[in-house]
Order: C-alpha cells, then structure tokens, then sequence
C-alpha cells in the first residue's frame, strides 16, 4: 500500500488549510487504496481570520495546533517529514499555504517558503517521488526545481503571471481536471481557484490524487 | 432540487463538528443531487480543546464564527433556520453535538439541548420532514419526539443505555450502514463513532444522506 505525507498549513480557507480539499485528499487517497499521515509547521499562522466576517481576530494560534483538528489529532510537525518514509507527498491549498506554508499571499514571485516545508518538499523533489499541489499550493513548485514545471492554479491571469515569473510554465486547466508534469512528477489541480461546490472540487482533486498514486 | 439544512456545532472533533462527518455530509447531499445550507448556534463554545494534546485551551471561541471555516463563511445563525424553507435537516456529529448542541456529553440520559438548535429541530419534527443525525448527534432524538424512535449511535452500550433512559430505541448498527425510522422519518449512522478511516466514514454517511432524500 502507497503512503502518502500530506502538509496541512492551518484549519479553515481564510487562514489555513481549505478544510473540504484536506478532507477531500484524504479520502481520494483511502479510494485509491493508500493510506496517509498528515504533518504540518509548528509555527504561529501568519494571522486569523473570523471566517463569518472575514476580519482578522485574536490572538494567534498554532498552524500544527489548528491543522490537528482536520487530521482529529493523528499529525506531526513537518520537521519530521522524512521523503523516504513516504512514496509520494500531497499539498492541499486554502491561503494558508500562501500565507503559512510560503508568503506569496503577500510577496508573489518574491516570496519564500516556510524553512522546515521546503526542506521536507525539496527531500521529494530531489528524490524523484510524486508530488501534488492543490488549488493555490502549486506557487510553491517554482521554489522547488531549478527547472521549470507545468502545473496549474485554474485560469487566474494574476496569479498565474507571477508563477512563471518565478520560473513556472503556467497551463490553464478546468476545474475537474489537473494537469501533470511527467518530467519531475509533479500534478496539480485548481479545486477552490475555480470550484463552485464540494462536488467539483472533489471531482479535480480525486483525478489529481490517481494521478500522483499513478506516478508511484 | 432538494434544500437540506445542516447544522454544525463548531469545528473538530473534541470540542466541535467533526470536520470529516461535516465535509462528507456537504459531499453526500451535492452527489445525491441536492444542495445545503450551513447553520449553527451563534454561542460561546463549551470550551476548546487543543487537538494535538488533547488538552483544554483558551481563550473562548465561537460556535458559529469557528463552524464558518467548515462553510467557507457561507453559514447562517440557526436562529434563522425555518423548517418551511428546506425539505430536511442533517447534523453531523463531533463533541460538538454533545457539548454545544447539547450537554449529552456531560449530563447523559438528563441532556438537554441549546434552545435555538432544538427549536429549529423540532420544527421540522413537527412538520414530518425528514432529519439526519450522524455519530453522537442521535443522542439528541429522544428530546425531539414525544413517542420512541429508533436510532443508531453504533454499538456503545453506555452511550446506547443513555439514549434508552430518554426514551429512544438504540438499534446496534455497523459503520457502513444507518437506521431508519419510518414513522418519524429520522436517519442515523454510526461514523466516528465506529469508523476507522475516512473511506469507512464516507460510505455510512453517504448511504444515510441518501436515505434521508428518499423519504423527502
């Protein structure tokens, strides 16, 4: 049975990891018959947001603490991700992973990566291991490979822009698909860039998992 | 289409909706071909637990600020859930229904439920419409009815001997599988409180949305 390590980056879209595409991963991965375990930095979120509101609340909270409640406690800090315990890595999107995970919410092609993340990401890149990217996750790839790699955010031309200006080759890609680079096996699929319900975005997410489990 | 109204009390497992049950609710309702609407009671929490050490924390939170994450904001106060407005009403489990929606968690067989959550609840009662309760929620039918009905929590005998001190008919039930009452038009399965996966989960939870639409 294939393993996969999925980093989760917070609990909930606004501030952290997008909770339907997290449980949508999970479940994609146990459909497909492999099993999982969740990690995440064990670092204070960049902020919170009320997700009724929309505003920024008090006081901090813990991107390991928070991610534990989707993963109902079964989580470990990324630090200790190891690419040769797993056959493949999954990153689900919501802003955390560009607010906590990396800061291009704030910094587009300027941004860096968490420290412990990418060294645990890059320990599968280096290794030739399967990776998949969900929703905004895939800005993080640019940082990972020294050359470019198709991947895909939906059709947003903002976003995608400053992807490539990292050294990404954007393809613009509908919501229940996911596009794959053979190459570095690396797959990604927009989810909530584009979904309009739970059903589409399990839809992309559920092809984009096989597709990962497929490059194993 | 069918309308549903789900009612969430919080978000993760240990003080909060179970995020799993809630996700594969919103899934099963947009597969059966239906559409939801997210409420929760607008209260503070009864306390939150930190999920990575299983440990109470502070300060207090929100049950309808925290449930918003779950709804990607898109939630309601369950004040303004009208049984007239949707053809049935799911709850998916966690604590959360045994420490916010009620204190079943604390006061067992003595339970009694949050105001506005049993009002609204009671309303579609009333009006034969058809009602869901995944996990631990069905600790809360008795209150709801004035005649037996039967229901599922899976197979604990304490929990299940609490449940028949209220008044309800505990049926044991296997994970992938509900208990249906006719007369009342109440559906219950078991999730959490025996799955061991999410796979496990989905396929009790997704069998009982079903049940619940076909007796719309």
């Amino acid at each position: 049975m294939a393993g996969v390590a999925v980093i989760l980056s917070g609990c909930g879209v606004y501030d952290g990891a997008e909770i339907n595409e997290a449980v949508l991963t999970l479940l994609a991965i146990e459909e497909a018959g492999a099993s999982y375990q969740c990690f995440a930095p064990d670092i204070e979120q960049h902020h919170v947001i009320n997700h009724l509101t929309g505003e920024e609340m008090g006081p901090a909270r813990n991107v390991l603490v928070e991610a534990a409640r989707i993963a109902r406690g079964n989580i470990k800090p990324v630090d200790q991700l190891f690419a040769s315990d797993f056959d493949a890595v999954i990153v689900p999107g919501g802003f955390g992973a560009a607010k906590n995970l990396s800061d291009f919410a704030f910094k587009g092609a300027d941004c860096r990566l968490e420290a412990h993340t990418e060294k645990a990401l890059r320990a599968f890149a280096d290794a030739g291991k399967p990776m998949g990217f969900v929703c905004i996750a895939p800005a993080m790839i640019p940082r990972l490979f020294s050359q470019p790699v198709s991947l895909t955010i939906g059709t947003d031309a903002e976003t995608a822009g400053a992807i490539n200006a990292m050294g990404g080759e954007h393809v613009n890609c509908p919501v229940e698909s996911f596009v794959v680079d053979e190459k570095h096996k690396v797959v990604s699929t927009p989810a909530y860039m584009l979904a309009g319900s739970v059903l589409e975005a399990a839809t992309g997410i559920r092809a984009a998992v096989k597709a990962v489990l497929g490059l194993c």
